[in-house]
């Protein structure tokens, strides 16, 4: 009953995330409502995204050649690295202007915690510029900046095993209390967290 | 920091239905993941719903010129009319198989209930198609299949305002509790429309 053209649209876009078939024909018929001229700039930007470079360095999105700004910085310390799963997460800590380090984007992660061959394939671009670029081959620090979660962990585990022998440090990200937060509906483990950490 | 790409695609993409910000860029991510010729793909996907019309008579989508399927098929009854604001919403009910009438998908709603002038185009237009083809020039039902909520209360009064001249019978959905729902979990006006609608 519905056109192919509309069919189309809502299969491809049902499969991205928060996207269920529900809301991607709500998609479809809000675009068909704007208009054609709406529709070719929504076209336009989506194959836009086809410019897009990943840095061969970091795995970050940047538009150009070579590797991005933030690998290409003469003044971020080359010898401290954070992994995010995201670049969400980049982008979150780099809004917090607290982190002068570089990074590796590691991808999104399984929930068994076992890590993909091009995850792997990524750990091991890191630890070549790390045994080029860091003295004695090894890296000051390696934050494993993943969620506090079940799979969270289990993948942080994976990604410590592999690079143990390449940094001085493994460390992650604080948890406790968020900022904010209330002590009463914290659960046992952030609050634990919480305790022991005590600032 | 972000490629421009990246910024173009998010400011459109967080306009549309349930996709703020944050997922807008989320889907950026997913698509430059996904390879360039699912990016294709994607593009070619949007810009096919510029082919998709729309059906001069009842204004949901269809393939091909002229009327809808819906519309021109000789065997549903030509004196009913239901009213939609949405095409999800058509859909939903040609699913049940229970309707043999014709709609008329009037677009989305102003929570004011204040119709647009385009969607008092779309109830003209419907005026005109029953003064056509009813007898006694008003068509034997109308059924304003609008959401049972403030603004589709607000709504409905304003369309029936409109076409109550051109139906012998004005009617909305029946209220009641859903099936599968709980007695005790209904709130008190549709426990009271449950009463009064006994079966």
């Amino acid at each position: 009953m519905l056109p192919d053209e509309i069919k189309t649209f809502a299969a491809l876009f049902e499969k991205l995330p928060s996207i269920g078939p529900r809301q991607a024909l709500r998609l479809a018929f809000r675009l068909i409502a704007s208009g054609q001229a709406a529709i070719n700039d929504t076209a336009r930007a989506v194959a836009g995204l086809g410019r897009v470079s990943v840095c061969p360095i970091c795995f970050f999105v940047h538009s150009g050649k070579g590797s991005c700004s933030i690998c290409s910085d003469p003044v971020r310390q080359k010898d401290t690295f954070m992994i995010v799963e995201k670049e969400t997460a980049l982008i979150s800590i780099e809004r917090t202007g607290k982190y002068r380090g570089r990074y590796l984007v590691v991808g999104e992660l399984a929930k068994s915690g076992i890590l993909e061959s091009w995850q792997k394939l990524r750990l091991g671009a890191l630890k070549k510029n790390i045994e080029e670029s860091c003295e004695n081959k090894k890296a000051r620090e390696i934050i494993i900046a993943l969620n506090p979660t079940t799979y969270g962990d289990l993948n942080a585990a994976a990604i410590e095993k592999e690079l143990k022998n390449h940094a001085f440090k493994l460390s992650r990200l604080g948890r406790g209390i968020p900022t904010g937060g209330e002590i009463e509906f914290a659960d046992d483990e952030t609050l634990s967290h919480s305790l022991t950490r005590r600032e």
